[in-house]
């Protein structure tokens, strides 16, 4: 790594705080999403002034997508803005979560309620740290791997670790360049509601694959590869949208695969309901 | 007012919100320096959530320097930002606060530690509201005059308020627009240290007021406008400033009335806890 003439203070989690030895300043936090929280961000904040850090602090965020959305929210408050540093080390941190600049906690009324955009000064990108990836956090990742293949048709299913990293984030950026970000959120609407109502048992990968399916299904299109049934009523899913910062259930939506629609999308709530019977609510969940 | 085509909320403090009733859902929290915090802006959030507002929420700061400074950090943060229009009801949030976009909350480790640079959609400014102001608050207003009246060489103290609030705005957006936003500063190092070492018992107008006197002394200028001493030692004093979020004890300087240096100063602790003495802390807090 070129040399940095700042003070700096890496913020990892618990997980990858394990796996290795560090040279600078560290902090740690427990990992999980449940932790992407006001409260640990308040106490990491006040770690970094007791460690005696001020506005020329370097921060860098090494980790997953919570580690760099709760970091860069802290690099974009901390003494009203600190640069910022993004090394993912998840397959999901390095093609999606730690580009772009979006940043957050979650507030007890959805995901990622509270935060602002924010880019890091650099992004770097090791696919050695995918080594040491438990296999459910590969395949966590999977699940905007799907999104990214729906909505631009690409084969990345079959492509090796080091092509689709680069696919992805190809593909994200030249999306926000193009001024059509919003349609990074597909899948996304159903899947914040299966978080919020699983309480966030359901990892995040999970819950956009099972969310791409339904939002696939609303516009009629098969998602076979994707299988599973969660424990949750329709209507619980239907009423945990509401809250979501997008507005009322609004949806992006496909024309075919590989074609989404400009303009989000909203649908009657009982072609909503009838779509997440048909594709992920366990029948035992369904209306009488 | 114009008419404004979104979800609107008031938020203002308890000494505003006594004054005054709303024809808009509006919510109050405790009014006071204290209050400027994480827990609060986290409870405000929630009461947003809960009242059923989202991305589209158009917010409205109604108040004092305070309210601007914690209502504009939500702004930017509630949904990664949303529209905000400032009401400052006070000297203070006409003349300085609700101006430039700074926000902030304060923590234990001194003011405004985290926050953002978030400009409102409008600026509101009615002299009215000064009809209200406690002599108290205007009182508190005349440290920020003061400070602009140093920076530019003004006679701002004879001028009439509305005049007053020109001039001032006048010259904060200027020195915004010329690239030299640091030197609004002047007299903040010593005032944020003053605030701290009291435990924010001495309210920030009067702290300005104070600290701009020690900083003008600082390069051998007098004012002897300012009197009053304050109980706090000055080696307190000086090791507050570190934790300053400008960097440790810099300085704006004045090379005279009216002519600021455009780089800050440092200067050696002796000369700082000399110049204290001489001006603002009792001499019972004096070393021996």
């Amino acid at each position: 790594m070129e040399s940095i003439d700042k003070p700096i203070c890496i913020i990892t989690d618990s997980h990858v705080g394990a796996l290795y030895k560090f040279s600078f300043p560290t902090l740690c936090f427990p990992a999980g999403e449940r932790n992407k929280a006001r409260a640990i961000k308040e106490q990491l904040e006040d770690a970094l002034f007791e460690k005696g850090f001020g506005r020329d602090l370097c921060l860098i965020a090494l980790g997953g997508g919570v580690t760099t959305d709760l970091v860069g929210f802290i690099a974009a408050t901390f003494c009203r803005g600190v640069e910022l540093i993004n090394i993912p080390t998840s397959l999901m941190g390095m093609i999606d979560a730690a580009i772009g600049g979006k940043n957050g906690v979650n507030s007890p009324f959805g995901k990622n309620m509270i935060g602002t955009l924010y880019h890091p000064a650099k992004l770097v990108i090791n696919p050695q740290f995918l080594e040491t990836l438990p296999e459910k956090e590969w395949q966590n990742g999977q699940g905007e791997v799907l999104k990214y293949a729906l909505l631009t048709g690409d084969d990345l299913m079959q492509m090796e670790p080091q092509a689709l990293i680069r696919a992805c984030i190809e593909t994200k950026l030249r999306m926000i360049g193009d001024g059509v970000r919003d349609l990074l959120n597909f899948g996304h609407t159903v899947a914040h509601a299966i978080e919020k109502v699983s309480e966030y048992s359901i990892p995040h990968g999970e819950a956009v694959m099972l969310g791409c399916k339904v939002e696939a299904a609303l516009t009629g299109i098969a998602v076979d590869e994707v299988q599973g049934e969660i424990p949750y009523c329709p209507s619980e899913l239907l009423t945990a949208m509401n809250y979501d910062k997008k507005g009322a259930k609004k949806f992006v939506a496909l024309r075919e695969v590989g074609t989404p629609y400009r303009e989000l999308k909203t649908y009657p709530d009982d072609h909503i309901i009838k779509t997440l019977e048909e594709t992920i609510c366990a029948p035992s969940t369904h209306r009488t």
